[in-house]
């Protein structure tokens, strides 16, 4: 192989070479004052990205198991309300049947949430809600502040997915009323894959359910972040600790606003060549949702077949994502995550016009110019 | 500082650079063909180091979340025999009391194991045996085999921790009648932290039980192992694959059965300076128990103070074990795990007789030169 194929994947992304290189590292004691600064530096930042001043925890798995760590915390033989508009939307409900009385709450992928029905819901007693604040499989973001706000009306618990969303567009978990927030190394903070953060408030600790899984024990991540030095209860992944370290003082060097911005405008280069190009963006958005910046979903047109065009991009070395399970052929994705910037935008919107117009699709315009306008 | 320390602990261990360097890559799909080598690569050599022809998966997360895959898979409701006499074995006890009727089979730490006690337990119907095949916290290795017999003839399940011996000891789960054997990535492997291995027999298949966690959910990693290519269930921790892959490669060059003989060669020579210095191994071993060969536990002479001891070494660049629990300040531990060798085993040698000289103890001989006779 020539080099590596260049990931414009909803996650994982492609890393930045301190953040790699930090892994190479000989073998460090996960019980010395070393790895407790290294878990430091990266609470420090995570809590700024999340917007809390909630306890964080880093844990060794990918981001379903801090999912599930947020809903079997506190979920057991609850009432939790699920809300559905896409895939992890779909995966918090399946936990959540492992553990409470689940209710799903369903709009068809990359629709606005229901909010009707999540006020019937939360009037009939749900003492719990999910909800996935950037739906990937869709593109749509959801309305997190709104939903929040019913949540502490009802005085229900709020656990929100901010997987891809966290890190790369703006959460504000406090303001907003979550109550447990989740995010995943490999998305906006262009690190490696294999951890999961999660955040919990005093209203969640207060409500604390028994019996959870041993290794996803929220209870048990506390006691040993309390020590000194700050240790982990069971032995963490410790190459990618180093490795978020590192993507995590990136984050603080760039400034989490800036960040933000730069996504929202490679997102907006992206969203504008599909226009340009005569095509639709997938979500159905209102007023309350929006499309999201760390990916965007667009719609196929008639005849394009997705592994015609998807093979045809990566013969020009680049990699984006089709649909999930039902969506598959209906849409293509491209990611604008992590550490993206114009020049990767550039060739993938690139080759994705040349794929476009190989599969016999009649642009009406050249989005890569327009795209080129948005960056430049 | 100026370089690492080097860790002679029961894990985690140095890693070759081969290994180290593997992490540094740029990030790959997981969904690739090219990930389901790596993944099959791992399996393949995994399965010669358990001893099984049986189905194995790589977990990204810690040696205990593979214990509680093991648990949770199979021990709901259930009784369950929990073999004890160390810290892993506690740890096997606990997370079996989430899941079905826990009974604990307890001896002192590092002494035999109560067979007698077990063959009541199963004669009364217990239906999982959980053991600690290689006891870290003790520096004692059990008596899987004869276990193993006594659950087959009573139709139990045999749950093996085998985190500290397999891809250093002998292990042989078909032959010896393990259903489920776990190890972890950061011991005999010399790989880094954050991925636990499991094999599953038919037997365990046909009596999973209902509700395990959803990120340990033992069905649903056979399903996507099952795939072309291979995958699994939720986002793997990528880097720590190409490090994993990378030391199986490494365990396959050197051969399986010479890396064995070198395990018992290295925690030979840190037994015979033991013997020559005047101190006492700590494991109270029968005919069916031996000491361990990837860790050698030794009690420390009277008024010979563990953290004064462990600073002299560690002044010296060297990090050993003290004890944990109750056995802190009552014993030292030297690992002799993954890829260690002479050079490191002399030198930690060396820097434990001077501090026990330091300290105040009075040798009986030079246990350095002792060991030089059996390494050289």
């Amino acid at each position: 192989m020539e080099k590596e194929l260049l990931l414009m994947l909803p996650g994982p992304v492609p890393m930045p070479e301190r953040v790699r290189y930090a892994m190479m590292r000989q073998a460090i004691n996960h019980r010395s004052a070393e790895f407790g600064a290294v878990y430091a530096d990266c609470v420090r930042v995570l809590k700024t990205a999340f917007g809390t001043k909630n306890d964080l925890f880093v844990i060794s798995g990918s981001g379903t198991a801090g999912m599930e760590a947020a809903i079997a915390g506190v979920g057991r033989d609850k009432d939790i309300a699920c809300i559905v508009n896409g895939k992890f939307g779909e995966r918090l409900y399946k936990i959540s049947q492992r553990y409470g009385k689940a209710h799903e709450i369903r709009s068809d992928w990359g629709t606005p949430v229901n909010l009707e029905e999540l006020k019937t819901q939360l009037e009939a007693g749900a003492q719990i809600v999910t909800l996935v604040h950037n739906e990937t499989s869709a593109g749509i973001k959801n309305p997190a502040q709104e939903i929040g706000k019913l949540c502490r009306k009802h005085d229900a618990l709020f656990i929100m997915d901010g997987i891809t969303s966290i890190g790369g567009d703006t959460v504000e978990a406090d303001a907003w009323g979550v109550d447990i927030a989740i995010t995943g190394s490999q998305k906006c903070f262009a690190a490696p894959a294999g951890l999961a953060m999660v955040s919990v408030s005093s209203r969640a600790w207060e409500r604390m359910t028994k019996n959870p899984p041993y290794y996803l024990d929220l209870p048990a991540y506390r006691k040993s972040a309390g020590g000194k030095p700050m240790e982990t209860p069971y032995t963490p992944a410790v190459p990618l600790f180093l490795a978020l370290r590192e993507a995590c003082l990136m984050i603080e060097e760039e400034g989490l606003p800036a960040r933000i911005t730069r996504h929202q405008k490679m997102s907006g280069a992206v969203q504008e060549a599909a226009k340009v190009w005569g095509l639709s963006l997938f979500p159905k958005i209102d007023k309350l949702h929006r499309y999201s910046s760390t990916v965007t979903a667009i719609e196929y047109p008639a005849d394009v077949r997705d592994d015609e065009m998807r093979a045809l991009i990566k013969k020009m070395g680049i990699v984006i994502a089709g649909g999930q399970d039902h969506l598959k052929g209906k849409i293509f994705r491209i990611g604008t995550m992590g550490s993206v910037s114009a020049p990767e935008i550039l060739a993938t919107l690139a080759a994705t016009q040349h794929a476009l117009r190989k599969s016999g699709f009649k642009i009406t315009g050249d989005g890569v110019e327009a795209a080129s306008e948005v960056l430049g």
